[in-house]
């Protein structure tokens, strides 16, 4: 068995960019049409703005072979449509107990986090927050300030990512307004539609 | 099941020290008997300097569980024994398939890698530059900078360490002295002793 190169990258957190991947993938707002809660102004925005730069990421993919890592850059622009702020689209991962570490480099973000059962967390970061997403937590990264988010991620290599977990459900729970004495608040999702104890339990069982 | 709640930890690069860690622990100069190859050297420091703190390492250990994910900070001090550079005590995952993650945030250092047949390999480390440690390599973080190496880590939780493999095989087959263009270089270990073949079958096997 041939063993594999050791490798480094170098991340340019000022350009948002990783030398070195083996992947990137950019989302523009029309990628992410029914996310946002104001459909009005995310039809505005596009008409508008073009088709505006959501967030970038590059990512590093050795192999998918279980216990093998990942890792990546992820460069969220700062934005809002309406008064809900610039987000990921946000995943469960497919084999569900796997978690993520998140690596704040620059700017200010929230992880915002759901539980299968449909609770609500959230960790707020900056440069030099690390935030550890346990297994079975569905995530997604919103970017609150005024200047690119730009955050180091690792999972596991076998993880893959379920973005269909928060389509389903019409979104997460809550969603990520501008307001409030922090800048930002969490409001409810109207349109949020829990999971049933079948899709609960089989979460759980992957 | 109950769910794991969501963590965020704090680096403090210019302190080298991580929030919210789950455990700590310090390497002094009399922890690391042995590593050096000037033992006058080496006794002359521990004499003179008392018992210089050579690293710190912080980590966040959510389980132990396959395919869970620690993380983690070191610091190490800058410094020599004679001509050698400070050095961690460096080792192989026990399931040694397992890959490590590190992440520079200040100073200026190496990873030092070793293939089971020895063949050695040196990523460069500064601020920013990550380095993939992929399975089967033995690695050793050497400081190489002025001042404090700073980096953070991440790896499998499954995978542990196995330090006695370089304790087998008298170090690693190369050292990282001062000298040349660069400010540091490799220099043939005298003592190091290579793997049998049933040896390296037996880490490939892992």
């Amino acid at each position: 068995m041939a063993l594999v190169e050791p490798t480094a990258c170098q991340v340019d957190i000022a350009a948002g960019t990783m030398s070195g991947a083996t992947g990137t993938y950019r989302k523009r707002l029309a990628d992410l049409a029914g996310l946002y809660a104001d459909q009005a102004a995310f039809a505005a925005a596009i008409e508008a703005g073009g088709d505006a730069i959501v967030y970038d990421v590059a990512d590093f993919r050795p192999s998918a072979r279980s216990g093998d890592l990942i890792f990546g850059l992820t460069r969220m622009s700062p934005g809002r449509i309406g008064d809900e702020f610039y987000m990921t689209r946000g995943h469960i991962h497919a084999v569900a107990d796997r978690p993520e570490i998140y690596y704040g480099q620059s700017g200010r973000g929230l992880m915002l986090m759901e539980s299968p059962v449909g609770e609500t967390r959230v960790v707020e970061m900056t440069a030099q927050t690390i935030c550890y997403v346990p297994p079975f937590w569905i995530h997604r990264s919103v970017n609150t300030g005024a200047s690119d988010f730009v955050m180091v991620f690792s999972y596991p290599a076998d993880a893959g990512q379920d973005y269909g977990i928060i389509e389903k459900s019409n979104g997460m729970r809550h969603r990520v307004m501008a307001g409030g004495p922090k800048g930002w608040q969490l409001v409810e999702n109207q349109d949020y539609r829990g999971r049933s104890a079948a899709a609960i339990a089989g979460l759980m069982s992957t």
